[in-house]
């Protein structure tokens, strides 16, 4: 499946602000980047580095008055999402090294205080993928998915009293549940085709059955059409940019996916 | 200054229990470690990585029974803390690409809620240096250093409702305090030559004047005599042991210092 | 300086063949790439990583028949290359760590042999840079830059036994003379502007007065106009391309440069 | 296994010396490091780095006079080195990206020259762990094994011409015979158990059958006993020391192997 995606952010700047940008998605195992464009309105100077997570993070200061920016891609992602019933739980001894950060509790992520409820939602399933199937079915049928409801990232204690979030909360929650049952878990940023309404998405992926399977408790389906721009402990790690000194909010947001023919 | 350390915890185990444990301090830029044990009695199969603060990770998994670790070495470190009042902030275009993620939120650092405090506390020191030195004063003047107060680790939230706290707490609050004022800030977990009563310790390094420096609020006086094991964002990236499965507690835990001829 | 750069490949592939390839330019602190493609006929599934050096680097099978790769990015770069004559020469000591590996000798620098006549060669120069620039001088004068004189990459001491060579073979004898000195050198291959005859082009940068700075013996002037592709010790680490199995030959290589408006 | 290790290096300095070391074993997944000593007379300052290879390396300037190092372990290993008689290739399509730099050539592993003659040692062999084997069997066969043979390292090119060496030539000739085959393949600087005469040892690993397989054709019969001080591609990037400056020979160099009861 391939699709053109675009996102674009317009800020009215009022000092000079430093940004540390998330917004160039990477060709890897799960998706192929055909094509990408990041322009900046004005240009100003701009660098990237790789963060530990191996996202493409970008510095730049951007100078007072309207400042813009406009990126797109064309990716090849997967069209329908890896499922894997039964799959089963990894021992902690036997999570490759690399894999054992994705236990610990994040910022908005507290799995430290889930370890009874988490048991309670998987009662009576099978150790792995079942488990983690479980929390997300329960996510579906218990917290609200309302767009637009929280303007800064719940952690999943917020989220578990409010029950009700957008698809950034879902995640945490989601997250935090899986991590008390020592079942890694790790949130992902990116686009979702088809999103309703459409803007910057988020879900997260569960290390079970020897690799990462996705889960998403915000859609009714398991649909593919995904593309990551972003992998993190939590929305801390893959904030789509972190903004330093005093406050800038975007005066507008447009993001889009369609289908393209390669 | 040479050190001789050790730590010593033991367990009684009642299920194969896998661990993660981080109890062997590494040379760097810092110390020098010039010789080191790490005993497992019983003996069981121990593999060893590095994280990506570059702290080294043991992975085991204890089998039923007693199970005790023990752990020491000699080590050189300063005899003082470098201090540098009147040092400069560093502009966050102007930081180091490994620094940035110390100014994240984080698990136990809530930054993000931070800002007008952190602000009120520092009002009218210069940029950099003197901002960490008042938060630190700040928090020897104004949170209670109570050894054994908090078996779990506090947020900067917590810590900050509570006014009391052990060494790790004082840190959390240090931390989210430096990075709402997009000062970088980090947590180290060690020993502390004279610290009372003695056990490991915690305390933080804020990046100021172009390099990191350490604050400790728990102490009146500036002394050297510090061994750091980890660094991380935060408690939760710098435990002295993950346990997985059912809670295990150490039945016995036990730390020394003392100074040595090398 | 604002460019346009293409570079597209056209195999002839008899069996299935895997590649791992590296020619797509990443931003970074040198070039900020605006937009780029990578386009593959026919389609594969194609990975990317990023390897030791930071580069980024794809993974596929080609198969049986007519395989081309077509890749083309608009790249921001330094109009004139920076200089810094009588720039000090960093004692050991005083590296990076990062930096150190481009001391040791590796596949086609051979810079334990070449002691002598690098001592030689910057006799009464002042240490550092002024070295550096003496060992382009040298290979300027003596080594003849013949485009096409040799199809596989030859090492230092081949070039300084024919005295002729291509882009990379040059950059080969000036890093093994660097490294002899204690000065860190590493390999860059991308794109000049400019350059006669047109093709992919390699060039060395060398570690003095505390940063890298670019050198290329086979240019008469220090004009700007350079894409980095990628970093490494030596056009071992570097290859555009790598393939396994029977050896294949790109039948077609077109490269172009153009300055365009931003 | 368990093995107590010594390893004494005695310098006269001259002048000032920089030197990178690589003298502290690691624990990992092949040895369990219970405890180690790392002594400088005299004691001079000394940092330690990991470098792209997951070593650990020290940096000291040796100053003026005698100066001696003196390393020793006590490490668990194995007690028998594992085989797989007949494990297969692993395409290179399928290798981990973390393999893949132990397919190119490197400094004194020429593998871009020996593909015909790696062909002809391995005629009719099963392709994988039987093709090493093969290799393996010819090197102990057709090289003779002279310790103190060569003062430095040999290339593969110069073992082939010399058809002798020393343990670091044989693993170049081998390593370079694997790579030429798409086999990945890379360096062990260590100590052997039993090894005659005792001093620091090397060897090479092939990666068949989905792991890590290790090979030493200067050995008679598979005994285990081997402790890793480091890896690398070959003897540049694993050389226990490399020193700056005017060359600095040691004047004593002492190496212990004995069992102990742990």
């Amino acid at each position: 499946m391939w699709l053109h995606t675009s996102c674009e952010l317009k800020f009215n700047i009022t000092c000079p602000t430093p940004f540390v940008l998330m917004l160039r998605p990477r060709s890897g195992a799960q998706q192929w980047v055909a094509s990408e464009e990041y322009l900046l309105y004005p240009s100003v100077p701009a660098f990237e580095f790789t963060d530990d997570f191996g996202n493409l993070c970008q510095r730049l200061v951007a100078m007072p008055g309207d400042f813009t920016i406009s990126t797109s891609a064309n990716i090849e992602t997967a069209d329908v999402i890896d499922q894997a019933p039964g799959g089963g739980f990894v021992d902690v001894q036997n999570l490759p090294d690399t894999v054992l950060k994705y236990l610990l509790p994040s910022r908005y992520c507290e799995s430290d205080r889930f370890g009874d409820m988490a048991t309670e939602i998987t009662a009576n399933q099978l150790l792995g993928y079942d488990q983690v199937a479980a929390i997300e079915r329960w996510l579906y049928n218990n917290v609200s998915f309302e767009p637009g409801s929280s303007p800064l990232p719940l952690s999943a204690i917020e989220v578990n009293q409010q029950k009700i979030g957008v698809c950034r909360d879902f995640a945490h929650l989601g997250i935090a549940l899986c991590r008390s049952l020592s079942i890694p878990a790790r949130m992902v940023v990116g686009y979702l085709y088809g999103l309703q309404p459409m803007e910057l998405h988020a879900w997260f992926e569960a290390y079970v059955a020897d690799r990462w399977y996705t889960f998403d408790a915000t859609q009714p389906v398991k649909n593919g059409g995904s593309v990551a721009i972003g992998y993190g402990r939590d929305a801390a790690d893959v904030a789509i940019y972190n903004q330093f000194g005093p406050p800038v909010f975007p005066i507008e947001q447009n993001v889009t996916v369609s289908i393209i023919n390669p």
